[in-house]
C-alpha cells in the first residue's frame, strides 16, 4: 500500500462539508436563464421601487418595551444588514421563558462563522473514533458464548476458532477500510461511497442499514452501559430502563450543545477503560500462566439445542457484534489533521490493532476461567470479579465500562444526523434535517435519534441481549455495500495496483456479506426479522420522500411553459400560470359580518388599494339581511356589497364556496380575500371570540388561487 | 287572584324570543350617526366600483368534482342569494365523511324559516314540563328519611310533621309562581325576572344557581333514573357509571337533533309513571287500611347521632329537593298555546296538585310500611316490592320510575342552553352560546352542560345520594331571588291588588329563603360548600366576560375621536386611528428565501397592486448572500431587496423584528408582509416542508399593525 500514498486532489466544498446554505442551494445555469427571460417580461410602476422607508437606516431598534430599546440590526456598509441576538428574541413572555430554559441547557447560539471545524490530533481522534468500536467487547464476546452455551457447556470451548474467524474478519475489514479512507478523505461514510459507485439504490440500502444500526448502537450501548452499574449495584437492577432514558437524555442535550466539548469529554474514559481492560488482560494471563493455563471447567448446564452448524454460524454473528463501529473512521476523515487520510488511516490502524488484541484476551480469559453468561451479571463483571476478588479494581473496571459504553453511544449521536444531512441534501429525507441549530448541531436528527432508541430501549425492556439480534444485520448490510462499492472505485479509477486493492476490498466485502446472510438466516426469528422489514420500508419511504420533493422542484421550476394564465394565484400542475404584474388583475373581497372600527378600517384598506371590491355579508336570516344593507346605505355605499342568506346560518364553508366560484368563473382574476381581524391578547379571551379569520383562511387554503389577508386590529384592553 | 286575569301587552321580539339574528346585533342610533359621518369622509376611487363580475350571475354551480357541478347560491330577484346546502358542505374527504355522519345522527340541517315556535296543548305541556318536578319525588322522600335515619328508626316517624311542612312550602312557591307567570308573559325565568326586578347583578345570582342546578338536575336525575334499574336488575350495578354517561350521551345526541321530537317523546312515560305511582300510593294505602293503618315497626338502627334541630332541619332541606323543577313551567310560557299564560298557570296548578298527592302519599306507605333507606335498593323499589310482591306491577313501577327520571334530565336540556342564550344575549357568556346550531337547537349549552354532567357524575361516582347535598342550595337561590324580584315587580307596577300579590311572593320568597339557608348552612360540610363556592365564582366569571365584551365593544365602537392616525392597522386603545382609504400609505414587503414559480407569483402579485414594496431576503452565511442578490440581478431587481444576515440561522424572528421595527419607525404607513405558500394535498407532505408562512404568520399576529396575506402555489401532485 506504501506507493498509493499521492497526495488525492481536495475537492472544493466536497461532498461532506456542512453548510447552512445547503438550506438555499444555488440556481442552476439553466434556472438562471429563465429567470433572465422573465425579468425581462416584467413592467411595474415606478412607484413600486419608491420605497418610503430607507431599508438600512430605520428599524434599527426595538420598542423597548420591559427590555429597554435594543439594537436589531446592524449595516455592514456593503449594504446588508446583520440581524443582532435582540432580533431573535421570542416576543412573549412564555416565549422568552422557554429561550432561557433553552440558553441554561444548551448555552449561547453560535454564529454560522464559527463552522470552522474542528481539527483532532490523533490521540485525541482516537478514543473520540475507537469508543464505539472498542466498547463493543463488552458485549460481543458474551453474544457469543450465550449462544454456544445453549448446546450445552461442552459447546463453550468452540468459542476459540470462532474468535480466531473473527479476528480475521476484523483484519480483512480493516484493510478494505484503509483503502476506503484514502480514496475518499472527504468522507467515506457507506452511503457516500456506494452511492458514489453503486448508484444512489445502493447508497440507499446502506443508509437505511445505517440509520438502524445508529438507533440500535445507542440502544445496546446506553443498556449494555446501564448493565455494567447494575451488576456491580444490583440494587440498581430495577431502574434500569429509567437510568437508561435518563442516559439517552443526558447524551442529547450534551449534543445539542454542540460538538466542541465532545472531543476532551471523550480521552479520559476511553483511556481509562483501555488502560483497565489491558490490565485485566494482563493479570488474568498471569493467573492462568500461574495455573500451567489449566481450564477451569464451566458450571455443566444442560444443552437446550443440539451443537450443530447453525448454532456456530449465531455465535459467529453474534461475536461479530464486537465490530459495530470500525465505520467510524472513515465517516471522520475530514476531523483530522492534515495529511486528513494519513492520519485517519494510521488510527485506524490502531484500533483494529486494539480491538483484536481486546477481543482475543478477553475470550481466552473467558475460556481459562469457565465463565457462562448469566442475566443478573455481565461476563465482564464476572471476570473481573475473578481476577481481582479484592481491592477497587473491580469497580474501576465497571466504571470505566460503563462509561465507555455511554460515549459510544455519543458515537451514534456524531454519525447519524450527519447521514440524515447528507441524504436531507439528495432530498431523500426531510429538508429539516439540513437546519444546523443555534448551536451548529444538527438538532433535528439528534432528536430523532433520541426518540427512535429511546422507543426501542423501552420497548425491549432495556435488555442488551433481546436487541443485540437486531443489531448486526444493519452494520454488515452497511459494510457490504461500502466495499463493494470500493471495488467498482477502483475498477473505474484503474490507478497504479487497481487490481489489488480491488481484491483486498473484495475480500472484506465477501466476508461482510457472509457475517451479513448468517446474521439475517440465523437470527431471523429472534429479532433479525424488524430490521430484514424495516430496511426495505425505510428505503420505500426515502423515494417517496425523493419523488415528492422532486415534483415540486419540478412544480416550482422557472421554466415558462404558457403564458395565458394570470399570475398572483393559482394551481400549479395542468397549466403554468405567467408570473409578470402587468397580467395580474386583481378582485378584493372583504367578508363583513358587522359594522364596526375593525370592519371600517378593513374596508378603507381595500379601497385605497383603488382595485376593484366587493363586500359579503352573510345573514342567517332575510330581517337581518335587510337591516344590514340600510346600514350600508347609511355608510354610503363605498363599495359594492353583496348578501347572502345562510338559512342554516353557516357562516364559513357559504363564503368560501362563493369565493371559489366567483374564481372558477374568471380564472383570469387574482381574488384576494381580506378579513377582519380583531386580535386580543390572553388565551382565555380567545375563547369569547369566534376567530372567523383563522376559520376562513383555514377553508379557503384547500381553495387553490385564493389570496387571504388579514387585517388586524389589536385590543390593547 | 280573578281580577288580575288582563291581557298582558304582547312584546314584540321579547325579550325570550330566540333569533339567529342575536349574533348580528343591530346597530344604535349614535353608531348610525357615527357611521353617516365617517361615510362621508370616504374618497376611494372609480376603480374600486367597477367590478370585473356579475355577483348575482357568476359563481352559481361549484366545479363539479366527484359529486357533480351543484348550485351553490339561488338568487331571490330582490338582489339578494340564499346558499343551498351544497354551498354549506365541506370539502375535504374527512369533512365530509363527518357531515355524513352528523346528519346520520342529527339529521338534515333544519332552516332559520322554521324556528316558528311549537305550541303545546296543556296536556302534552303537562308531561313536558312536569317531569323534572314530578320525577324528583323519586329521590326527595328517600333523601328526607336517609337524614332522620342517621338519628336512629326512633326518629323516622318525625317524617310526617316535615312532610306537612314541606307541602306548605310547595302551596307556598306553587302560589308565588302562578303570580310570575302572570307578570311575564314571555317567559318568567328567575334569572330575567331578577335581573328586570332587583338589577343585574340579582339576575347574574339566581343565573348561577341555576346553571349548577341545571348541571346537577342532570347528574341527579340520571344516577336515581340508573339506581331505579339496578335496584331491579342488581346484576346490572357494577355499569351504573358508564350506563349513565351513555344515558347522558343520548340525551345530548337528542336535543342536538332539535326539540320537535321532545314533546311526543315525553307524554308517554310521564303519564305512564303517573298512573304507576298513583297506583301504586292506591293500592299500598288499600293494604295500610286493611291493616287498619298499623305502622310496620322499621328495623331497629342506632343513632349514629343525636337528634336535634340540625338533623330535623337536614331532613327538611334534602326533603326539598322534591320540589326541584317547580320553575319548568315559568320558563316555558311561550310555549303554551295562546292565552299562554292563561294555560300556563293551569298546567302549574295541576303540577303542584299532583305533586303534593305523590309526595304526601309516598311518605305514608313508607312510614306505614316501616321502610328505610337501603344502598342497594331506593325505597320507591322497596315500596314496590312490598305493595306488589307478585306480577309485572313491579317492574312496570321501576321502568316508569327509570324512564321519567332519564326524561326529567331532558328538562336541563330544554332550560339550561336558554338561560345561556339569554345571559349571552347580556355578554355574560361568551357569544357562541347564541349560535343556533342546524338542527335550530342551542348546541353549545347543551355540548356545555352533557360535558358538565358526565365530569360531576363520574366525579361522584354516580351515587344520587353523594350529590343531594349540593343540589337543593342553586335551585332555592333562584326561587328566592325570582320571588324576591316579584315583589318588587308589584310594587313598581302598583295595579289593582298589588299589596295582595307582594304579600304572596313575599311569602314564597321568605320560605324558599328559609330553605335555602337550611340546606346551605346544615348540608355545608357535605358537599354545599361546593356550590355555596361555586356561584361567586361563578359570577365573578361571567362579570369578567361582561367587562372584556364591553371593553371590546366600545374599542371597536365607530365614535370618531382623532383622525391622525392611518387606517388599514393599528393598535386600538390609546389612539383611535381614522378608517378613511385616502389616508392609507402602504409598503408591502415580500419575504423571499429562493427564487422559484411560487416567489415569481407573490412578487408578480405585489409588483401589480403599484405600491411600494421591499423583498427582504434572510441569509444564514454571507456567501448565500451575495449569491442570492447576484440572483436577484440577473432577474432584473424589479422590486428593492435587502437581506438580512442571520448569524444563527433563525429565520422568522428577525424577519418579524425587521418589519416591525420598520413600522415603529414609521407608524404612518400600512404594512402588508405577502408570504410565498406553498401548499400541498397530504397532512405527510407537510412534514416535509417548513411552513414558513404559518409560522410567519403567528409570530407576527403578535405585532399590532402589520398585514399578512399568503399567496398560494397549490402543488396537485
Amino acid at each position: 500500500m506504501g506507493r498509493s500514498e499521492h497526495e488525492p486532489e481536495p475537492e472544493k466544498g466536497g461532498p461532506s462539508t456542512f453548510s447552512p446554505s445547503a438550506e438555499l442551494p444555488p440556481l442552476s445555469a439553466h434556472d438562471l436563464g429563465d429567470l433572465r427571460r422573465l425579468g425581462e417580461q416584467w413592467q411595474v410602476s415606478a412607484a413600486v421601487r419608491a420605497l418610503p422607508v430607507d431599508p438600512q437606516a430605520d428599524g434599527f431598534r426595538s420598542s423597548g418595551g420591559a427590555t429597554g430599546a435594543a439594537v436589531l440590526f446592524r449595516p455592514d456598509g456593503a449594504g446588508q444588514l446583520t440581524a443582532t441576538a435582540a432580533a431573535e428574541r421570542r416576543d412573549t413572555p412564555e416565549g422568552r421563558a422557554a429561550g432561557r430554559l433553552r440558553r441554561l441547557l444548551l448555552g449561547r447560539p453560535l454564529a454560522s462563522a464559527s463552522t470552522l471545524r474542528e481539527r483532532m490530533p490523533k490521540l485525541i481522534a482516537l478514543p473520540v473514533l475507537a469508543s464505539d468500536l472498542l466498547s463493543s467487547v463488552a458485549y460481543g464476546p458474551e453474544a457469543m458464548l450465550a449462544v454456544l452455551v445453549l448446546a450445552g457447556s461442552g459447546a463453550l470451548g468452540l468459542s476459540l476458532p470462532i474468535a480466531a474467524a473473527l479476528v480475521l474478519l476484523m483484519l480483512a475489514v480493516g484493510i478494505s477500510y484503509r483503502q476506503t479512507v484514502h480514496a475518499y478523505p472527504h468522507g467515506a461514510g457507506s452511503y457516500l461511497v456506494a452511492s458514489d459507485s453503486l448508484g444512489p439504490r445502493a447508497g440507499l440500502t446502506a443508509a437505511a442499514g445505517l440509520v438502524l444500526d445508529y438507533v440500535l448502537t445507542v440502544a445496546v450501548s446506553v443498556s449494555a452501559g446501564v448493565a455494567a452499574i447494575t451488576s456491580a449495584l444490583p440494587s440498581l437492577a430495577p431502574f434500569s430502563v429509567p437510568m437508561a432514558l435518563g442516559v439517552i437524555g443526558l447524551l442529547l442535550t450534551g449534543n445539542l450543545r454542540g460538538i466542541r466539548v465532545a472531543g476532551n469529554l471523550f480521552a479520559a474514559p476511553t483511556y481509562l477503560f483501555l488502560a483497565a481492560i489491558v490490565g485485566l488482560i494482563a493479570v488474568g494471563l498471569a493467573h492462568a500462566a500461574a495455573r500451567g493455563f489449566s481450564v477451569v471447567a464451566p458450571p455443566p448446564t444442560a444443552a437446550a439445542e443440539g451443537l450443530g452448524l447453525l448454532v456456530v454460524m449465531r455465535a459467529f454473528a453474534s461475536g461479530a457484534t464486537s465490530m459495530t463501529g470500525i465505520e467510524a473512521v472513515s465517516n471522520a476523515v475530514p476531523v483530522f489533521r492534515p495529511v486528513e487520510w494519513r492520519n485517519a488511516r494510521t488510527v485506524l490502524t490502531w484500533m483494529v490493532g486494539i480491538l483484536i488484541f481486546l477481543f482475543t484476551g478477553l475470550t481466552l480469559l473467558f475460556h481459562f476461567n469457565g465463565l457462562v453468561p448469566r442475566s443478573d451479571e455481565t461476563l465482564l463483571s464476572q471476570l473481573a470479579h475473578v481476577t481481582f476478588p479484592h481491592g477497587p479494581w473491580y469497580a474501576i473496571i465497571q466504571a470505566t465500562t460503563a462509561l465507555v459504553l455511554l460515549l459510544a453511544a455519543n458515537t451514534a449521536f456524531n454519525d447519524l444526523p450527519r447521514l440524515l444531512y447528507f441524504m436531507a441534501r439528495d432530498s431523500y429525507v426531510p429538508r429539516r434535517f439540513l437546519h444546523i441549530g443555534d448551536r451548529l448541531a444538527l438538532s433535528n436528527g439528534l432528536i430523532l435519534l433520541a426518540v427512535a432508541a429511546a422507543v426501542i430501549l423501552v420497548a425491549f425492556g432495556g435488555r442488551t441481549h433481546s436487541l443485540i439480534p437486531l443489531y448486526a444485520v444493519g452494520v454488515f448490510l452497511a459494510f457490504t455495500l461500502s466495499q463493494t462499492g470500493m471495488i467498482n472505485h477502483w475498477r473505474r479509477q484503474r490507478g497504479p495496483g487497481w487490481r489489488r486493492r480491488a481484491v483486498t476490498n473484495g475480500v472484506g466485502a465477501a466476508l461482510s456479506a457472509v457475517v451479513l446472510l448468517t446474521a439475517a438466516v440465523t437470527k431471523f426469528v429472534e429479532g433479525a426479522w424488524v430490521v430484514v422489514l424495516a430496511v426495505p420500508v425505510l428505503i420505500y419511504l426515502c423515494l417517496r420522500v425523493r419523488r415528492h420533493y422532486d415534483r415540486v422542484r419540478h412544480a416550482l421550476s422557472l421554466h415558462p411553459t404558457t403564458t395565458g394564465e394570470p399570475a398572483g394565484a393559482g394551481t400549479i400542475g395542468e397549466r403554468t400560470p405567467a408570473v409578470v404584474p402587468q397580467q395580474v388583475r386583481h378582485l378584493f373581497v372583504v367578508p363583513v359580518a358587522r359594522l364596526n372600527q375593525a370592519t371600517m378600517r378593513t374596508l378603507a384598506y381595500v379601497g385605497s388599494l383603488g382595485q376593484p371590491a366587493l363586500a359579503l355579508h352573510i345573514s342567517p336570516e332575510e330581517g337581518e339581511a335587510d337591516r344590514f344593507r340600510a346600514q350600508w346605505a347609511t355608510w354610503g355605499d363605498h363599495i359594492p356589497l353583496e348578501t347572502i342568506q345562510s338559512p342554516h346560518r353557516v357562516i364559513i364553508q357559504p363564503l368560501a364556496e362563493y369565493v371559489s366560484a366567483l374564481r372558477l368563473s374568471r380564472p383570469d382574476l387574482t381574488f384576494t380575500v381580506v378579513v377582519p381581524d380583531v386580535v386580543v391578547d390572553h388565551p382565555w379571551q380567545r375563547l369569547l371570540h369566534y376567530r372567523t379569520e383563522q376559520r376562513l383562511r383555514r377553508t379557503l387554503r384547500r381553495h387553490p388561487g385564493i389570496i387571504v389577508a388579514n387585517v388586524p386590529t389589536h385590543l390593547c384592553l
